[in-house]
């Protein structure tokens, strides 16, 4: 399926065509079409901008009109940040790139267009597009960088094209500890607190209880009770020996549990 | 409902702490953290970059440690554009934030750690957050500047809050033309085509349907369909007779239409 070009009306800036370049590599568009550059093209500072997406800007197509920088596509948006008075339909990001992917997927070819930093685009260029597409901004800071409006538009195409997998899964799940060594662990630590003299007798069964719930709360794996033991061990050393560099090991209440 | 802080966590570029307040404001959010940025807060270039998002920087708070960044809030997302052999879950930016939007909901503040520019977050900074934040960027250029990663973010936060609506609505549609209107016009059309011989006459019914069926599809209002009107009687005058200037009206296949 061929992601929509991306036609810059007029843009000034070498570093947002440069960095539009990156926008799109960043969600698989690599497209970019460039309609009379204020300053000419190519610019210096674009390539700096594009981070590594050079592919895009060296590949970029230079159109002296937008009519003929759409004048091959059968399905155009418009990017504006205010109503036009022309009756076209008004699109979120998510909906305009949805409905663009339906298009491509019936090997329509698709693109969207920005207008200048700025002024956006005219309303002679609106009037080329099928709809158009506005962006979801707070009305009291609505001005969107340009690159930003791409990269946006780049973002909801890569979910509309159902490509937009996550780059790495999560770290696979150690295997979860057994009840039976969750409840070994804690009857451990019941017993160290015992020990201690940490529980008034009346209140021992709801204090044990709320200790369960939050340790079996934080689903434990086999490695964290281990280290939970570990460290069960080592406070309950030091509160019964100090002992002397090198010296022994004190009375453990977890070694009757026969861990190693 | 408390949208949630930006944590930028070592920051390099200035430019580029100015483009996030920026993609902030775009997106209502106004709470910039930094964690010991780089070159010292506040930093020369950043305001400029901020397009008129100041009162993000101004109001911008700094932290020397990210434990402090994060020590008043109760749901910590980090952003990473890798594994991290850390057990948390790994979310895309949409359901981290529609999580992020539940939690706000029930009065947790919530933040979104941002790592420097190229290395991204420490794994130390990393295990302060509850849920690791990736982006479904194309694995062949997944290197996603700094601002733009906080303005999908802060995209997906508008979404997932509820606030997302566009700035402007579709132009009112102008009434529909009746279907009477219409048909009116269609059978001007039909006779000025009659007129200049342009229907085989066994073709006529199917060419006559369908060029009915082009016209209602486009579902012209009352102006449409006066446009056209005006443009079809111009078209007829101008083939009959080539008037002088200031000359009269040729015979006209619409005016026994009454269109005026």
């Amino acid at each position: 399926m061929r992601p929509p070009a991306v036609i810059l009306v007029h843009p000034q800036l070498a570093e947002n065509i440069g960095m539009t370049a990156r926008a799109m590599a960043n969600f698989g568009l690599s497209e970019l079409r460039l309609v009379a550059p204020r300053d000419g093209w190519p610019k210096k500072g674009a390539h700096q901008a594009a981070s590594g997406a050079t592919h895009v800007l060296t590949e970029a197509k230079l159109y002296p009109t937008v009519a003929e920088a759409v004048a091959d596509l059968a399905y155009v948006l418009a990017t504006s940040a205010r109503a036009r008075g022309q009756m076209k339909p008004v699109l979120g990001p998510g909906p305009a790139l949805a409905e663009a992917a339906a298009r491509a997927a019936r090997g329509e070819a698709c693109g969207v267009m920005f207008g200048p930093e700025r002024v956006g685009l005219d309303n002679d260029a609106v009037a080329l597009a099928d709809s158009l597409v506005t962006f979801p901004v707070d009305p009291a800071f609505a001005s969107l960088n340009l690159a930003q409006a791409v990269l946006l538009v780049a973002y909801e195409w890569r979910r509309a094209s159902g490509e937009a997998r996550l780059p790495f899964p999560e770290t696979a799940a150690a295997p979860p500890a057994s009840r039976g060594a969750v409840v070994s662990l804690l009857e451990g630590l019941e017993a160290a607190l015992d020990a201690a003299g940490h529980y008034p007798p009346e209140k021992r069964p709801v204090m044990t209880r709320n200790m369960r719930d939050m340790i079996l709360r934080m689903a434990p794996t086999e490695q964290d009770v281990r280290t939970l033991r570990g460290a069960l061990r080592s406070l309950t050393r030091r509160r019964r020996t100090s002992p002397a560099p090198g010296e022994g090991q004190g009375e453990d209440p977890l070694s009757r549990m026969g861990e190693g």
